[in-house]
């Protein structure tokens, strides 16, 4: 028996792989941050849902998907992140909801001008901001983060004083995979009077995320990587819940509207998480997002935290015996507990690197700007085993220069 | 043979009929216009998508998935809609898109002050414009309209003058189904110097759209009506041409970035429809919407709106013969070219017969406020027998008193 063998004979969460669709014949999929993995679950959800629901039920089956964005919000609260019922709603995308809370909480610091993130939050984070500063006439004010670690908090308090209306940053940096220390960075941005706004995409479902104990105001994420909610699966928002009646997001439409089917001329929004609905909710999506959350709550967030860290902790060991004479270097935290559940490592031949992978060792990993292999190791999908053989792969294909020939090239989406 | 049997022997579109899940027996779905009705080749598309593409091809499927939003947006152009290539993007919620383009449109004209709309407008519509105004303290200037009739062309442009920016308006009327005059409106608005914006929600699928010809500006549209794409669908946007390079939305997103996966930390908007973008887009839904489009392009829009206008008025002899001496009266325009593909009939009693009708007589119609009987007449998918029998069991329904034990309550989804 090898290591990962026993790693895999004693891991509480193995049976959760048999859950999920199986891949073909010897892939090994590296990249369920970007996009889990489908569960069976689901797609047995879905077809019923679209026979069923949709093709049989027809209008009729508005009377149970209309809760559906509160529901699994709730589920989100209950099993993903720490949150109460009322907290989370499923609605549009991460861009979107990003969007609207960054809004609401510039709204709510009107005399204030800067909006505080760093160099190393995610582009659609950025972009957002970008835009909301270009419209109201704002401040930026970027705080470098070394792309292997993430946002200080002592750095990012130094950034904070009483013109600062919003602090945005990443809980899981997507490059890195360094976790934000968010009681500190929230502590500090109440200190000065500032609303923090988390991005969880690359964190929930994959490590714990203190909202509540954190004192945490606003946040978003995904549903399409370690919810395994499927491609473009609908994202989530937080909103605090003593914060929920102050603060008032741009977009007004019929899904947040008190009496909707009244069908009143004049936008009254519900109380609570509702009034950050917008339009009519994706219902395939939502029931994705339903079932992924519910594997997620079953294995539960401790116990995918330790097998995060034990997968990360075993990767690294092997890369720093097999990949480090080859010319990788690790860019992710070194201490465990400074890393969510993906691996980075740079190597001046990157892309290269990750085109042969894929190709010709059929292991998928992630490439990111500008020179990082990113290996994600989902906690629910992901073996020991796996990983000791993506690493003999990766260390075969190197060492006998098999990336040499692929050229030079731009990304793909993740 | 009854008359409605020789009006579905003669009738182009019958087999499309077959091309849907069936329903029921029994049951007479008209209600299409809410919620369309599955395709069974979106059946086995989702399914299809959801095992091999997600489940199967992983992260590799985005290569595929990346163009699926300007596809389908082009599908729409050639097939549903008069627009050109490059002119439609399928993303996000109708009342996103609505925001998206209003907030892009008032950009564009910021020395006025006044955004002109009617009261029968969609309410999702107007919430979105007073959330739009408020923040921008902008005056909404609203044309009273007939609730039975569409907006007056004329009135319209006695609403217009320089201080106008936006005029917005349903391109059918949701309750009555009258359709405005796109070219009129267009016309008389761009003499003032304003933009248009057109919610074709209840029209593109079910009548032509005019959008090149018209000269409009904006448009936006849902996929779940008579597009056929399931609960949630995605929506689309149209920017005329010659406009995409002067208005800039106020969402800036990665899936709007120009070299969206070199992960640049500042945002440049790729050129062209593209740049409407925001998040991350549902790939389900995307394909839902690509098989229910290419069912509405191989019938036909003139054919389609041939057999909308047969439909109703058929529908409307017959309310006149049977229903309007039990107390209904037709909330409709009564000349065919000024309505779309449904028929509302005002009673009384409206929201009690709708239940009555759901719940004794397996017809599903759609209770509008504040008392109409709103009946879909999708030419896809409805026959003319339907549309006979739906009104021998409304008036025998009425006739015998059944509706009479039904509270009065609010409505639900459409």
């Amino acid at each position: 028996m090898t290591d990962a063998d026993a790693l895999d004979a004693a891991d509480p969460l193995a049976g959760f792989r048999d859950r999920f669709a199986p891949t073909e014949p010897g892939l090994i999929y590296l990249d369920g941050n970007s996009l889990g993995r489908l569960p069976l679950a689901t797609a047995e959800r879905l077809a019923r849902a679209v026979t069923e629901e949709w093709g049989g039920g027809l209008i009729r089956s508005w009377e149970s998907w209309i809760d559906l964005p509160s529901q699994v919000g709730d589920a989100i609260a209950a099993g993903v992140v720490e949150a109460d019922p009322g907290e989370i709603l499923v609605a549009d995308s991460t861009t979107v909801n990003l969007y609207k809370l960054a809004a609401a909480a510039l709204d709510a610091r009107p005399d204030r001008r800067v909006i505080v993130t760093d160099d190393d939050n995610f582009p659609t984070d950025l972009y957002v901001l970008q835009g909301l500063a270009a419209a109201r006439g704002l401040e930026i004010r970027t705080v470098r983060t070394g792309i292997d670690d993430g946002p200080d908090p002592a750095t990012i308090a130094e950034a904070l004083d009483g013109g600062v209306a919003l602090v945005s940053l990443s809980h899981v940096a997507y490059r890195s995979g360094a976790i934000a220390d968010m009681a500190a960075v929230t502590a500090a941005a109440h200190h000065a009077g500032a609303l923090t706004l988390w991005d969880l995409s690359h964190s929930a479902g994959s490590v714990p995320v203190p909202l509540r104990s954190s004192g945490a105001d606003l946040a978003v994420g995904c549903t399409y990587k370690d919810l395994n909610a499927g491609p473009g699966g609908p994202a989530y928002l937080y909103v605090r819940r003593e914060l929920q009646e102050s603060l008032r997001q741009p977009i007004w439409g019929w899904f947040g509207q008190s009496g909707q089917f009244a069908m009143e001329g004049t936008y009254t929004p519900v109380r609570g998480i509702g009034s950050f609905a917008a339009g009519t909710p994706p219902i395939l999506g939502l029931y994705a997002a339903q079932e992924g959350v519910r594997l997620i709550a079953e294995a539960g967030i401790d116990r995918i935290r330790a097998k995060g860290m034990a997968l990360t902790s075993y990767l690294i060991g092997l890369a720093d015996e097999h990949l480090a004479p080859l010319g990788f270097r690790l860019a992710s935290p070194r201490p465990a507990d400074r890393r969510g559940a993906h691996v980075t490592l740079q190597h001046p031949a990157a892309w290269q690197v990750c085109r042969a992978l894929i190709e010709r060792a059929k292991v998928l990993p992630d490439f990111r700007t500008p020179d990082r292999v990113r290996l994600g190791l989902a906690p629910l999908t992901t073996s020991f085993a796996e990983v000791r053989e993506a690493v003999d792969r990766l260390a075969t294909l190197v060492a006998a220069g098999d990336h040499l020939g692929y050229p030079s090239a731009p990304g793909r989406v993740t």
